[in-house]
Order: structure tokens, then sequence, then C-alpha cells
């Protein structure tokens, strides 16, 4: 694999560029990017027996490639004799802002953050690449963690599924502010408009009951309790 | 349509019943209708030509069928002559309540509420029951919104798609609590285990700039400030 950069900006495909014809949409590879580290549980779409089925599950990324937990994903990705199956799949996070109230229900929506991938993933295999994708798993949801926690053995890597995707096919739509009947003749109605933000937070570390007294939260997750989440 | 009541527990398919076999799992159609309450955004899968495409958009529930707002799915879902393409969806909606942080990254996992929703979707067609489809999209999403703003036109109706998806196929996981590996041999690694929660609330109701001074926040957006979403 190369390893050159991928572009700074977001070159348009044919699945792509449909969603990029209508407004909010950002072309911005740092668009990208900061909603893909602003979260940590993707959707991903596979299909299986021909419908379409959408698993939410954890993801991690480096500069090119997003990594998901492919627990549920692998079975419709890898086929009896375990073998990888070339198919697509579209992997969508997405961040609720608030809710976005007009004067009519017509104009009514949503802030949000959303960044859709698309392309065949690649099954890591071997275990070098499976821990490091584990590592990119870990560090992406909880920064500090895999240094800390015991890392995976030889058979636990075995039993563990992570894909990398590319994060070249990409799209990215994000809608903020207020709302946009503000000039419509619905303004003369005399209504409330506005949004009413949504805003997620850590809350303070809960120890397993089952945790002996004496062991204490290590720092990298007490500072974390309050802190903004999205 | 039959008014029958749907089954309160949630019978397994094919494609439910191996979501099924894994731990987590609940039968109880009240966990499914709380998932669904407690959110208004969900992800919604379908099939762009021959591949997966995962959209989050609005939805809102009646005691048999889930709504969702149908702007982008209407490209996959109704064909070129305008009618309805026979195609199955799968709707998830996700709740993230922390992360659970165990003594080996192995057991590492998240504490989720997940409802996944399979069927064929029905386009509302006429005036009235594209307005009550409208009316329960709104309502779910903010509570007294539908007879505060000022309803849909005949006009702004035929603008807006909206699919009906019978409850009837769906399952649900859950997962809550500690970590499971305090019983394990990694107990007496003598690391701190537990988890860190996640909890969204809704902030202050922020006015739209272009509002006149002097209307202010209708009772039922104030009183919805602090309170938790989720």
């Amino acid at each position: 694999m190369t390893h050159t950069e991928l572009p700074r900006t977001l070159a348009p495909t044919e699945r792509t560029r449909l969603r990029r014809m209508k407004e909010k949409a950002s072309f911005e590879r740092s668009d990208l990017e900061a909603i893909l580290d602003a979260g940590f549980v993707c959707h991903l779409g596979v299909i299986v027996d021909g419908d379409p089925m959408v698993v939410p599950t954890v993801y991690g990324r480096d500069e090119r490639n997003l990594y998901v937990h492919g627990s549920v994903a692998s079975r419709s990705l890898v086929n009896a004799e375990g073998d990888d199956v070339d198919a697509t799949i579209c992997v969508t996070v997405t961040h609720v802002d608030g809710l976005v109230l007009a004067r009519s229900v017509f104009e009514h929506g949503v802030n949000y953050r959303c960044a859709m991938i698309y392309g065949t993933p690649r099954r890591l295999v071997d275990d070098a690449e499976k821990t490091e994708g584990l590592r990119i798993l870990t560090e992406h949801a909880t920064p500090g963690q895999w240094d800390y926690a015991r890392r995976p053995t030889r058979k636990e890597l075995a039993a563990t599924t992570v894909f990398a995707l590319s994060l070249e096919e990409a799209s990215v739509k994000i809608r903020t502010g207020a709302p946009d009947d503000g000039d419509s003749p619905d303004a003369a109605l005399g209504l409330w408009a506005g949004t009413l933000p949504l805003t997620s937070r850590w809350g303070a570390p809960t120890a397993d009951p089952a945790l002996p007294s004496g062991i204490t939260a290590p720092a990298h997750i007490v500072a974390r309790a309050g802190t903004r989440q999205g």
C-alpha cells in the first residue's frame, strides 16, 4: 500500500456527488476528520441475504483508513470458507447537535454533522496489523487506555475481527444555526423560533463493583469526566 | 389495515434470530418502544445501485409503525416513474450510554441500547395520512410543537416524503453495567475497571437572531432545557 497522502478535498464520486447537490455539503477533508474524531460509534451498513442491515460498532482512524470492529459485520464480509467477500459497505458517523425549531413545521429540522464513507473493507489478518488496528480503536475511544489495560493475547487477537476502510470516498454534511424561515412570510406569525441545543458529556467514572478497594481510576479517565463528547 | 395489537414479545425471524443468539438480546416490545421513544434520529439503511447506504433521518412512532422522513431514502424507495419500490430497509436507533473499561483491551466495550427494525416501508400518499405522519414525527421530536408551529400546507405536504414501517419485525440489544472480567485472572492485575457514563442533555433554547424582541420561547420548549435526552 502506498502512503501518499489523501487529497485534502473530498473528490466526488457518483454516490457522494448526489448528496453534494444538496445544501450543507462540505468538501473539506478536515471536516471529515473532525467529525470522525468527535465520536467513537458508527453505523455500519452491509447487505445480508440481499437486504440492508445497519449495525452500530466502534471505530477509530488514522490518516488513511477507518478501522471498524467487525463482530456482526463479518457475517456479510467473510464467507463460509473464511475468505473476504468483495462487498461495498457504508459507514456513517452522525452527531446530533440540536433541534431546529422554525415557525412552520415544514422548516423544522436538525442541526447535525454527518460523515459517510463508502468502500470495500479489508480485513486485518496478521497479528501485527490486528494489534495496531485494536490500538487505534482503543485509543480513539479512550485515549491513554492502550498503555493502561492489558493488551490482547494471540488467542484474543484470533477471536477479534477488525476491518480497515479507506477514507478516500467520503461525503460530509453539516447543518448549523438558526431556522431558515426568518425572512419568509411566516416571520409575521409572531411565533418563537430558534434552536434547542443537545450536548453529550462524560460523567464521573463508576468503579466495577468487583473492584477491590484502594484501586483508583487512572488520570486519563478521571480527566474526561464533565468534558464534552461529540 | 387491521388494528389488532402487535404481540408484546418480538417473534424472531431469520435475520433477527441471528442477532438474538448473542448475549444482551431483549425480546420485550416494551424495550423496543422505550428505545424508540428515547431518541428522534435513526440510521436508515437502503440499497442504492447495489450497495448499502446509511443515512441519518428523523423518525416517530405509533403503536404499530415507525414513521421516517424520507428525503434521501426516497432515491432508493421510489422509482423514476414515482412508484414505490418493493425494497426492504433496516432502521437502527442506538443510544450510547458509556464506555466499558475492562482490565483487558479484549473485554472493552460500550454500554448501549439498540433497536433494529426490518421491513418494506409504505410511502404515505394522501394528504390526511401524510399530515398525521408529520404530526407524529413532529411530536416525537418536540412534544407540543405541532400545536404551536404553523402546520403544513398542501404544497408543503406534496414536497414531503414520509414512510411508514411496521414495528412487527424488530430486534433489541442492550448492554448495561460493569465489565465482564471482574472474576477473570485479570482481576489480579490490580488495574482499575469500570464504566465511563455518557449522557446527552438539552441546553437552553437559542432564539433565531431574526426573531423580533419580545417573543419568548414557549413553555414546552423552555421546560426541556436541562433534561436528559436518550
